[in-house]
C-alpha cells in the first residue's frame, strides 16, 4: 500500500494535478482555484433569499457541475496518488471529500440537508495551491514562531479564561438576572465579550458595583492583550535572526556566530574544523 | 510548628498528594482535576434555570459528595504537610478552605447561600496541578516580564485613569443626564469602555460635540494601546535573551557585560580569566 | 513627449508651484493647503443638513471659486510639468483632476450630483505638500518595514479571513435567520465585527450554542492580533538596525556581516583592508 | 524677578513644601494626596443626584473648606518659590490655580457654575507628589520613547485620519440619512468608532454594500493598531539599550560599545582617550 509504481500517464497527470512546475500545472491550479471560488460564491449567494428565489435552479444546476467536476478531480487524485492512504488520510484528502460529501449525502438523506454547508470548505482548498506557490517561507516563519509560542500563549489563555471564569461568576452574584445576568454560563460569556473589547452590548451591567467590576475587568483586558503579542514578537524576532551556532570558535572560543557563517567574525578561523585545512 | 518529622504512613501519603513524579501521584492530581473540573460545572449548571429545575436534586447530592470528598482532601493535606501552618496559610490552603466553607456556612446560615459561588474559586486549584506539571519555564517567564513591566505599566495605567476621569468629566459637562451621562462616575464608566475600545453602546454621545470628544477619546485610546504592548515585550526581549553573562569581572565585580565581550568594559581586565596570561 | 525644454517663466514657475525650498515655494505650499482644508471643510458642513438650509448659496459660491482656482492650478500644473503625461498619469495628477472633475460633471449632466463628494478627495492633495516636507524618513521608514510585512500579513490575512468565513459559515447554522443571522453574507459580516473586536452588537448569538462559538470566534480574534503587530515589529526593527555593514567583503562581495565583524564570515578575509595588516 | 535670595523661614518651607526628602516633607506630601483624593472624592459623589440630594449641604462646607486650604497652600507656594514668575506660570502653577479658581468664580459670577468641573483638575496634582518619588526612571523610559516615536505616530496619525474621512464619506454615499449617516461628520464619527475597533452600535450600516465597506474598514483598523504598537516598541527597545556611544575604539577602532563602558570590550583600551595613559 505504499509508494507504487506509477503508469506513464499516472506520472504525467501527476505532474499536472499535484505539480505546480510545469505551465499545464499552473493553468491546472489556476483553473481549480477558480471553480472553488465560483463555487463557493454560488453558495454563499443561494443563502440570500432573493437570489435564491431568482436563480434557485440555476444554482442548483451549478453545484451539481462544480459536485461532479471535484468528484471527478478527487478520484483522479486517488488513482494518481503515489501513496493512496496517505493523501486519503491526509488533510487535504479529508477536506476534499467533505467538500463533495454532503450533496450525494443530501440527495440520499433529505434531512442531511444542513450539512451542504459543510461544502464551503471547499475555500480552504485554495490554500493547497497557495501552499505549493511561493508564500512558503512567509508562512513558515510565522507558523514557527507561532508554535514556538504556542505553550506560553496555552499558559496564557488559561489564565485569562480563569479570569473571565471568575470575572463571569462575581457579575451573576452582583449583577443578576433581571440584568440579563441570567445564569453563570451567560455571565462568562458577558465576561469574554468584555475581557477580549469586542462589547456587543447585549448584556451590560446597569448596577454601579456591576459597572465597577466591568470596568475592572475591561482595564485587564487592554492591559493583558500586550501579553500574547509581546510573546509571538520576541518569538518572530529569535526566529528570524536564528539559533546563532551552538558552537563557539575553535580558537579564540568566542560565540555569536549568525546561522550561515563560516569563518569567526573575531579572528578569521574556519567555523567548521572537519572542512577547516 | 514548623517543619516536622513524617510518619512514614505521612511520607508516603505527602508522595502522592503532593508530589507529581510517582505513578500514584500523577493518578491523583488527574483524578482531582477531573472532581474539580465536574464539581465546576455542577455548579455552573446549576445556576441555568432549565437545569436546576430538572435535575436540582441531583445536582445538590452530587455537590455534597464533592465538599466531602474535598474536606477528606483539605484535612489529609494538613495532616501530612511538612509545615501544617505555612500550608494553611498559602494561597493554595486559603483557596482549598474557600472551596469548602460555603457549603457549611450555608447549612448553618442559610442567608450566606449567595456565597455559594465562592466555591467556584475550586477552578483555581488546577493551577496547582498544572504549576507543578510541564508548565513552569512559560509561565516563569511570562511572570518575569510582567514583574519587570508592573512598575512602568502602573504608572502608564495611573495616566490613563488620569485620561479616564477627564475624559469622562468633559463629557458629563458637555453631554448631561439628558444623553444617559448621569454624573460624574457614569461619565468616567463611559470613558473606559470608549478608550479600551470595549465600546457597548449603552452610553453614547448624541451632540456633535460629545461625538467629537469621543472620537479624540477613542484614537487616544487606540494610540496608547502601544504602550503596555511595548513596555512588556521590551521586557520578554530581556528577559530571554537572559542576564548579559554569567560570570563577574574577576578584578572589579561588577556585571552586565555582553555576551561577545572580552575585557570587562568597566576596569579593562581580561573577563576569561582561564585563557587570558 | 518626454523631459521638455522649460521656458525661464515655466522654470520659475515650477519652482514655487512644485518646489519647497524657495520662500515663495512655501508660502504657495501653505495656501494651497489651507484652501484645501477650507474647500473640504465646506463640502463637510454643506451635508449638515441645519448648515445647507442656513449657508448652502453661500457654500456653493464658495465651492465654486475653489473650483475655479483649483482648475487654474491644475491647468498651470499641467503647463508647467518637466514630463506632461507623467505628471497627469502620475497619482497626484488624477487625484488633481478628479478634485475638480464632478464639479463640472454635475453642471452637465445633473444626475451625477452624487458624485459631489470626490471632491473630497481634495483632501489627499494635502499629502503631496507634506510627502515633500520635512515627514519623509519617518514615513519612509513606515512604509518600508509596511512594505516589507505586506506578503507575511497577507498570508495571515488571508487566513483570518478563511477563519471568518467558516465561524460566518457556523453561526449561520446554529443561529438561523430568526436571531439576525438571514444568510451567510450576513454571517461573515457578523464573523467580522466579532473577530476585530469591533462589536457593534446590531447582529448577536442568543442561542446557548451561538454564544459559544462566539466566545471562541472572540478568543481567536484576541490572540490573533498578535501576528500582523509582531511581523511588523519585527520588520520594523530589522528595518531601523540597518543594512549591517554598508561594505561589502573585498575578496569575496558578499554582504550581510554584523556591524562589529572583523573578518569576513564567508571567506575569512579581513574585512577593514586599509586598517589589516 | 528671577532666582531670589528666601528667608530663613521660606528656605524651611520651601524643603517642607516643595522638597520630598524630609520627613516632614514626606508627611506634607501624603496629606496632600489624601486631601486631594478627598475633594475629588467629594465632587465626584456631589454629582450623583442622590448624594447630591442627602448630603448636599455637607459636601458644599466640605469643598470650602478645601478650597481654602488649597488657596492657602497656592500662596505659601507663591510666597516661597525661589522664582515666582517661573512657578505661576509653570504647568503645575496654572494647575494649582485652576483647581480653586472656580469655587470663587461661581461665588461671583454664579453663571459659571459649570465650571466648577474644572476643580476636578486637582487630580493631576496628585502626579507632582508621584513624580518627585520614585517612578521617575520608569515614567522617563516610557516619555521618551513616546517623543522619540511622536513624528512618526503623527504621520501614522494624519494617514489613519485621512482613511476615515474617506470612508466616512463612501459610507455617507452608500448609506445615507434613513440608516442614520446622516452627514458627512456623523459618517466620520462612525468610521472612527469602526476603524479603532470601538464599536458601540449607534450607527450601523444595513445595506449589504454598507456593510461590505465596513467589513473592509474593520479589517483595516484591525491591521493597523500593528503600526503604532510597533513604532513603540521598536523606540522603547532602542531607548533602552542606549544609543551605543558615538565613538568607536581609538585602538582597534571598533564600535558597538554599551553607553556606561570605559574599556573597549575587543581589545581592553580605554576609551576616553583624555583619560587613557
Amino acid at each position: 500500500m505504499s509508494q507504487r509504481e506509477q503508469t506513464p500517464l499516472q506520472a504525467r497527470l501527476y505532474t499536472v494535478i499535484f505539480g505546480t512546475d510545469t505551465p499545464l500545472g499552473k493553468w491546472f491550479d489556476l483553473l481549480l482555484i477558480c471553480a472553488i471560488l465560483v463555487s463557493v460564491s454560488v453558495i454563499v449567494l443561494d443563502s440570500i433569499d432573493s437570489f435564491h428565489d431568482a436563480y434557485g435552479t440555476l444554482f442548483q444546476r451549478m453545484e451539481w457541475v462544480f459536485t461532479a467536476v471535484f468528484t471527478l478531480e478527487y478520484l483522479l487524485r486517488i488513482w494518481i496518488a503515489k501513496n493512496r492512504k496517505a493523501y486519503i488520510l491526509s488533510i487535504y484528502g479529508l477536506i476534499d471529500l467533505l467538500a463533495i460529501l454532503p450533496s450525494y449525502l443530501a440527495l440520499i438523506l433529505p434531512q442531511t440537508a444542513p450539512l451542504l454547508i459543510v461544502r464551503l470548505l471547499r475555500v480552504l482548498r485554495v490554500f493547497r495551491v497557495l501552499k505549493l506557490m511561493s508564500f512558503l517561507h512567509e508562512a513558515n516563519l510565522v507558523a514557527g514562531a507561532l508554535r514556538d509560542s504556542a505553550r506560553q500563549i496555552f499558559v496564557f489563555f488559561s489564565m485569562v479564561v480563569t479570569v473571565m471564569v471568575v470575572f463571569g461568576c462575581i457579575m451573576y452574584v452582583i449583577e443578576g438576572p433581571e440584568s440579563g445576568f441570567d445564569n453563570i454560563p451567560v455571565s462568562v460569556y458577558w465576561a469574554i465579550v468584555t475581557v477580549t473589547t469586542v462589547g456587543y452590548g447585549d448584556v451590560v451591567p446597569v448596577t454601579a458595583a456591576g459597572r465597577s467590576m466591568s470596568a475592572l475587568a475591561m482595564l485587564i483586558g487592554y492591559a493583558i492583550i500586550a501579553v500574547p503579542t509581546g510573546i509571538f514578537t520576541s518569538n518572530l524576532l529569535r526566529h528570524r535572526s536564528g539559533p546563532p551556532l551552538p558552537l563557539n570558535c575553535p580558537q579564540c572560543a568566542r560565540a555569536g556566530h549568525q546561522a550561515d557563517a563560516v569563518y569567526c567574525r573575531f579572528c578569521g578561523t574556519s567555523l567548521h574544523t572537519d572542512q577547516a585545512d
